[in-house]
């Protein structure tokens, strides 16, 4: 095995106050507001019954299943969330719950490791006879995903003892051995919680179970067709019958761009960097590049949303980036993030960790409200309330966030990325710590057996001064390498007080300072956030003559609210003065965008069509972070304005 | 009964060499193509079964019922512009042919007078349980539609005298008697059916028979509730359960938005309009004034196309006009083209001039290719082939037109419309003759008891001079009213040589020329048409910052065979010099729009996104009139151009 480079940050203790104030809704709202739901205990909300499908299961109670398939998922993502949750703020109570939870799910498996409480209760006989549909391995890696978090913040075993005994049935199911399936999910997503309970356990049957999944995906004959043949399934499959649904169109490893389905892709995506890098795969490291290199630069929103079309929740074609259509699952987004976090893994690059900032600060929070109580499933970059209400070909996108969805997969992904988000800030090779993210947080590394202790300040994302103070127990050499945003311009960096030429030092974006650490060694780091107007490639051919606002990593939009209503016909001059101010009781506390621009005037239409005669007026615009958007009264929002002409 | 406007200009013979063009190929292509389609002769396209259809309800064939519920309006559009192509062009061949369908229909019209196909041969026990879906009226009114136009031209009463059977039995089914349902059409047409039918007739009974469809229809109890329950229909209707798809939500006197399914609205406000000129309806006239607002200043496109959604090929809202999602069926231009033309008999205002001539040139001869061979169902302001193929929610959106449609309504209905253009240049009341349209032709009309030769001659659409020779048989006083299209500015009227200043003259668009006529006396017209940028009102979200350029009648637009990929990168800077010349050998000769513009650069782009840093580059661009695209190299077509900014 090579030795890769892997994120050994822990014990992270979130300082920041932005991700903080993240963290507490997530703890005091997300999670509890959660539980009640997977209990059927929210009034005039359709039941989840997931937690009763597994007391069903467990033969605890009488009772058909009831809900998706994937119902059981809900339940992992739930206990991840806790799991993370824990780990920043230990809470006896909500422990023993998530224990509770834990061994009835013990009682619900099988003798043989088998847990999925929809074949158990429903169609015993019918186990692995539809992977294409049915989400079985899909939960499977839901719930191994959840045992390895739950084992890492409270070091209990039971939950990854039963995981490991599901994982070890799976392994005996699936693979080349002539008596096994050769099958793969159909929602990908075990890959990589394989190679988690792998990380965990060393186990490397896991590693090579992931692998083969990876690797079967796409040959012919055709796992799907072949099992289909089986069930005697005459149907169609309902997305043009097209397999790149799945992305299982073709092998893995021949893929060069971004279709169908973007959540299970971005999954596949992340266990296949994921395992390039744990096995050293140079093939499979290609490939993640390609692909990465797709979604990055030819299909990604400037919110970091991935996939643009309802149709399928999926990817469309290179630079087919409707504002007004795109589906941009909040989950999609959240997806992006745990791939960015792999490919960094593989290579320490900015472009990997500016479109993990990008996704965590834009396309990813925007999801919820501020109040954790209310979601976005889809992260329109345009609404316009009339056109969601009217056009059936609109209603996809939503003007206000919703309560909860009957398919209720993006809040509890929400809840688990924000409560792990100290997971993302660090990464360790051996003796070189990198810094990808910038909040406040204390940490300890073990670095060449000293333990050091990194105290993270920062008013991030509002301010770029980034103030880092490295306490080893002892004087230890080793070379912290700090992320210089893509966004940031002129960025300076201090030790202890003394400036410094860090340009030499940068290599692919990060500035690579090694030096012997002593305690209260201060790193400051300020990254200048000015207010940037950001075009797109030409190619994206809605956004010609537009230009989205960005200060930091914040890209920001316009409500109707701080506007007024028909937001295309402000106009802003390219020299327009932009000013940014923060105001702390708007929306939390955020940095506003604030300037004259013009708007075409109204008044002096009477018809729909005219020889040009442009009339314009002065106008004050104020823009505002696009997570928080949708957060007052409803109305209009669009990202891309329209540039002056 | 009110003295109305009415069209009496008849017996007028294209000599026009545009429409000529279209009218032969209407002629020698469309309608034989067409007879062979509905006896199913067609190679490799899916059967009609039109004939067939009346072949068995008549006891002279065996078989099944096939097709669409509608299938006999297929029928009954192919009569229809046989008659009018008859009118223009004898064809004995022809004539018999239609003759020995008529004398079909004949045999397959019950005794009671009841004629369709689909309930005498399928469901005989159901006729008039289900009007809302299933086409009986329509398809009547298409019936008596062909019957009025081919005793128009022909002067034969059998297909009259078939067609009055069936509107006297269906006027005892339908009415506000006791025992009658009280019922209305799911799909408008027999209303201005209806109106026509009174014209040559003037039987008052179907004048009243249509008032009472009109007024009865989105009243309560709701009348599609009524019959879903007589039949024992559970299911919700389709269209979200909104009746407002068949614009019978409320009572259509109090109707002030445009909704729903465009051509069922269209061929409505049309008949609303008949009536309110036939009866001297104040409330139904004024009805119409305010649908007719909504439309033509809120929801249509700059080519005339109306319908902007897909889901129940549907009005949307107000200013709701994405041109690549657009739905514009070439039915709806063709509707509004008819509603347009009754519209004038209300009152002579060269605003409904416009909108009829706008569609014409534009929306509705861009359904068919030039060699009448292939048909747009859809036509789209902007195409991308690739987001056609690849997006779910533009597969409507063709890149080339098709062979011919399983619901072929649109080439039979361009045929019907083409067929018939010389009834759409002249109207008359009492002593004015109102030049609306200006092509080539010779017709005759009567004033005062005097027949009065008119001799247009133009280039239109190419060349603004039109010269309008006035032959009557004897000196005779009228007033001769051309309208002065509302694009052409500087305008010049001349009799006979002699230049005069016709401003005071002009009402409502249209230039009041009264004085003696004698032979041979010559009013010439010069239009100028220069090029125009055409602007829409900013509350059209999407064309801000873009111009369609105008020229005369016709809107242009780039297509990829004369430009080059990604249209949105052309700039056209608001001062550019653009160049209009006559290209004899293209597109069967147009003229072409030149100029140089300028792109953006591609070349430099290397990511998706970045800080604003425009490069252009000069660029020549070439624009073809709207209709004709598509008849060459299938690529990206865009109407709307941005702007240089």
């Amino acid at each position: 095995m090579k030795k890769t480079i892997e994120n050994k940050a822990n014990k992270t203790q979130i300082t920041d106050k932005f991700w903080g104030h993240y963290l507490e809704v997530v703890r005091d709202q997300v999670i509890p507001y959660q539980w009640e739901a997977l209990n059927d205990r929210i009034p005039g909300a359709s039941p989840s019954h997931a937690i009763e499908n597994f007391k069903i299961a467990a033969g605890e109670a009488e009772g058909e299943y009831y809900g998706m398939v994937f119902q059981d998922s809900d339940v992992a993502k739930w206990l991840e969330a806790v799991a993370f949750s824990l780990e920043n703020h230990p809470n006896e109570e909500l422990e023993r719950t998530a224990d509770e939870v834990i061994a009835l799910l013990g009682r619900a498996q099988g003798e043989d490791g088998y847990l999925n409480t929809y074949y158990t209760v429903k169609e015993p006989n019918k186990r692995w006879t539809n992977v294409r549909d049915n989400h079985e391995l899909y939960c499977a890696g839901h719930l191994i995903e959840a045992a390895v978090a739950y084992f890492k913040a409270t070091g209990k075993r039971e939950f990854l003892d039963i995981m490991s005994r599901y994982a070890d049935y799976i392994d005996n199911v699936f693979g080349p051995e002539e008596k096994k399936l050769k099958g793969y999910p159909g929602h990908q997503e075990i890959e990589l919680a394989l190679v988690k309970l792998y990380e965990v356990t060393n186990n490397e049957k896991y590693l090579n179970l992931s692998k083969y999944f990876i690797d079967e995906r796409g040959k012919q004959p055709h796992y799907f067709d072949i099992e289909k043949k089986n069930r005697e399934d005459e149907r169609p499959f309902w997305f043009n019958n097209d397999y790149a649904y799945h992305q299982a169109h073709q092998p893995v490893r021949e893929q060069d761009n971004a279709v169908g389905h973007a959540v299970r892709a971005t999954y596949m995506y992340t266990a296949m960097a994921d395992l390039a890098a744990k096995i050293g795969d140079e093939e499979l490291k290609k490939a993640s590049e390609r692909l990465w290199e797709n979604v990055t630069q030819k299909q990604m929103y400037v919110t970091g949303g991935i996939g643009s079309m309802v149709f399928g929740e999926a990817f469309s074609f290179d630079y087919d980036l409707p504002n007004d259509l795109s589906y941009t699952e909040t989950c999609a987004s959240i997806a992006l993030v745990f791939w960015a976090n792999r490919m960094l893994n593989l290579e320490a690059n900015s472009k990997y960790a500016d479109v993990m900032e990008t996704a965590l600060y834009n396309g990813t929070i925007s999801g919820m409200d501020l109040d954790g109580k209310k979601f976005f499933y889809v992260n329109p970059l345009e609404v316009l309330p009339e056109a969601s209400e009217k056009r059936n070909d609109k209603k996809h996108v939503k003007a206000v966030r919703q309560p909860w969805f009957g398919c209720a997969c993006c809040p509890p992904n929400l809840a688990r990325l924000i409560a792990s988000i100290g997971h993302y800030i660090y990464s360790q090779k051996e003796k070189e710590l990198f810094v990808h993210l910038y909040m406040g947080n204390e940490t300890t590394v073990e670095v060449d057996g000293t333990q050091v202790q990194v105290i993270q300040k920062t008013d991030y994302p509002w301010d770029g001064n980034v103030s880092i103070q490295i306490n080893p127990e002892k004087e230890q050499g080793f070379t912290l390498a700090l992320r210089i945003p893509g966004w940031a311009k002129g960025a300076t960096v201090k030790i202890n007080g003394e400036g410094f030429d860090h340009i030499p030092l940068i290599k692919n974006g990060y500035v690579y300072i090694n030096r012997k650490w002593k305690a209260e060694d201060t790193v400051e780091l300020v990254l200048p956030m000015v207010i940037e107007r950001i075009q797109s490639n030409p190619q994206v051919r809605q956004n010609v003559g537009k230009v989205a606002l960005q200060r930091g990593p914040i890209v920001y939009c316009l409500e109707q609210v701080d506007n007024d209503e028909n937001l295309h016909g402000f106009l802003l001059p390219r020299d327009a003065e932009l000013t940014a101010e923060f105001v702390p009781d708007l929306l939390d506390g955020v940095v506003v965008i604030s300037g004259e621009a013009e708007r075409i005037v109204e008044a002096d239409w009477n018809s729909l069509y005219r020889p040009v005669s442009d009339q314009t007026t002065p106008v004050q615009i104020k823009a505002v972070p696009y997570y928080a958007w949708c957060n007052r009264e409803p109305g209009e929002m669009i990202v891309w304005i329209n540039e002056k002409r």
